[in-house]
């Protein structure tokens, strides 16, 4: 059989958790935690499973984990959305991801995507008959080169895709970069569609510069986020697309055939601790702070060199000094030599750039990270 | 915004349940119970989640639940299949529907489906740029006419899309289905989509002829089913496709980008029902056979003529002797006067018949099918 999808191989995240296991290297590679969420979460599930919560949700979600959603979107970016016609619930950001770009995105229609991107953007224009146009971000510190965006647009463009805080550099967005992209949108039929799955995990008392807070961007933008990087729980794929109404009308078309509806009792249990516990968010920047600032901490005595970190939870670093060998040959060498498995950032690139960089997970334990920085000092 | 599914608006199965609320009625429309699974299915759901199994499942599926499928698929079917290869946990059956069309299908090909058909198959089919061509089962007993279906074929055609026991009219495949679908598409390029939804549901000590029990068929299928029928849990949504290694390596590039994985404790739990309790799906035909031979009962003093059901958990209904509307009119006066919630049949055709018949979903407690047939006999 021919393949439709000829540059699709198994993902980088999947060979290195594969890795991994195999070496019983410590897993700094695939992006989750190495804990859980707050306990309310988890008996917040289980008691919507042992009520009685476990038929088909309404296909956009159950209305009270909508309306949590379109409260917050109000109290934090100022943005006033209707729960019932600009929030549909999906079964992850990948799933709203997708639904969003076929919503949209027709045969012949180009995506301008910002490279490094997250792997599942291209895909996603491919099978609907796109074209991703690749724009690579600037180097060293991987913001947007706004004028490289601008030439890449054609009249073929139907959307920019963007993601901040960004995944895998940390690099967030300025106001800015709002008005920036607002600018180049204006009078035009361009779309864009925000990935801000770690809107709540950021630094150095930077702001979140969600689309949602600049009201002409918002009018055109699907704004995705996630579940399962707030509360610890990857596994448990309840996302979300905030849109203007007609943009949302059309986005649920999709998502109804591809998923209809998400584990329902895990929407009744973030509906429940999205109302009684918003400080858990509100303390994120200050837990992964911790985090990002004890593991370069610890890895002070190595020969990385460590790249800033504005925002998600991932350390880039710079090899250079131990290997020679491009990224995906390192990672190899890393996980069964040293023990330790990370992501090469060329695989985030259509073309990557010469330099030597790869991308460790901190959302771990003290113990993960003192273990895989002990491994890593000893190169 | 112009839409790219001018075909798709909200699907019947929300309008009618909306209605439902709305009129305060018994809802015997969008398929689902009104009873819950088995304790143990939710206690080890708590389990797994209780005891850290909350991070992102393999792509593919838990290995534990892909080798409790493969047994279950060996021992029902006489089907080997390998567990790491040829089975692929999905966010439901429709994710798994969608990703299987998506894989194979291109733009201007043709996919066969027998109307009346479940709603997903044709959007899916448009959106990656091919076409629904629709057969008609027969009336009265909604077989298939397979030398329609062979007149239909033509060398764009791509896939074949049949539902055994078959939603809505509960008519099941024979193994001479079986065998008359594996000729047609014998030295063709044809695959066939299974949709095997309620496996566990049929009647009359009949046995499911399910796809993977043809050997050859099984060799260009997918095979598609869920546990949300199987278990009482329509609202968790975790389905599942079993196809050869070269199918399901197609299948997976796809799946991989719609929702990369499906919730991890569920997947924990579904492993340890099967292991555990097999009982639960040998009795399900017995189960759900009292509540169609009792809800036909009820049903006697009524005026609407009953039509057979083999398989699956709905009545059809023949209403002409109650009046002449049409059957989505039917069910918008039934809901609203009668207060008894269905769906219309027409719902599930591109062009449908004469025929005035609507569908009732039976999988309800004894009480919601007493209440509903005393409004329905009043008529
Ligand atoms: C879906 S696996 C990838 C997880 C992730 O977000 C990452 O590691 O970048
Ligand atoms: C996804 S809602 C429809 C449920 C169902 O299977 C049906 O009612 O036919």
């Amino acid at each position: 059989i021919e393949t439709k999808l000829p540059k699709v191989g198994t993902t980088i995240f999947t060979v290195m958790s594969q890795l991994a296991v195999q070496h019983n290297a410590v897993n700094l590679g695939q992006g989750f935690p190495d804990f859980d969420g707050p306990q309310s979460l988890r008996d917040a599930l289980a008691e919507a499973m042992n009520s009685g919560r476990n038929q088909y949700a309404p296909m956009t979600g159950i209305p009270k984990l909508r309306e949590q959603i379109a409260q917050k979107t109000e109290r934090l970016y100022g943005r006033k959305v209707n729960a019932d016609t600009d929030i549909t619930v999906t079964s992850g950001a990948t799933e709203a991801i997708f639904a969003a770009v076929a919503a949209v995105v027709r045969p012949g229609d180009e995506v301008i995507v910002l490279d490094p991107c997250y792997d599942c953007y291209e895909p996603a224009i491919d099978l609907v008959g796109g074209r991703a146009v690749h724009v690579p971000l600037s180097l060293p510190d991987f913001s947007v080169d706004w004028q490289r965006v601008k030439d890449a647009i054609t009249p073929r463009t139907r959307m920019i895709m963007v993601n901040s805080p960004h995944n895998p550099s940390g690099a967030v967005f300025s106001a800015q970069d709002l008005d920036t992209l607002a600018a180049l949108t204006r009078d035009t039929e361009i779309l864009v569609l925000s990935d801000e799955v770690y809107e709540h995990i950021i630094f150095d008392g930077l702001p979140h510069q969600s689309v949602l807070r600049h009201a002409e961007l918002a009018d055109r933008s699907f704004v995705v986020s996630s579940f399962g990087k707030t509360y610890h729980c990857t596994g448990w794929k309840v996302g979300y697309c905030v849109a203007p109404r007609t943009l949302s009308a059309e986005f649920r078309k999709v998502h109804q055939y591809l998923t209809f509806c998400t584990f329902s009792p895990a929407q009744w249990a973030f509906a429940h601790v999205l109302e009684h516990d918003p400080q858990h968010y509100l303390d994120l920047p200050a837990f992964y702070q911790e985090k990002r600032d004890h593991f370069r901490d610890l890895l002070q005595g190595s020969r990385f060199q460590l790249l800033p970190v504005r925002g998600a939870y991932f350390q880039l670093v710079d090899y250079s000094a131990i290997s020679d060998k491009d990224d995906l040959n390192f990672c190899e060498w890393l996980v069964r030599e040293a023990g330790v498995a990370a992501i090469p950032v060329s695989a985030f690139y259509e073309t990557a750039p010469a330099a030597k960089i790869i991308r460790f997970c901190f959302a771990k334990n003290d113990k993960t990270l003192a273990d895989a920085a002990e491994r890593l000092r000893a190169l």
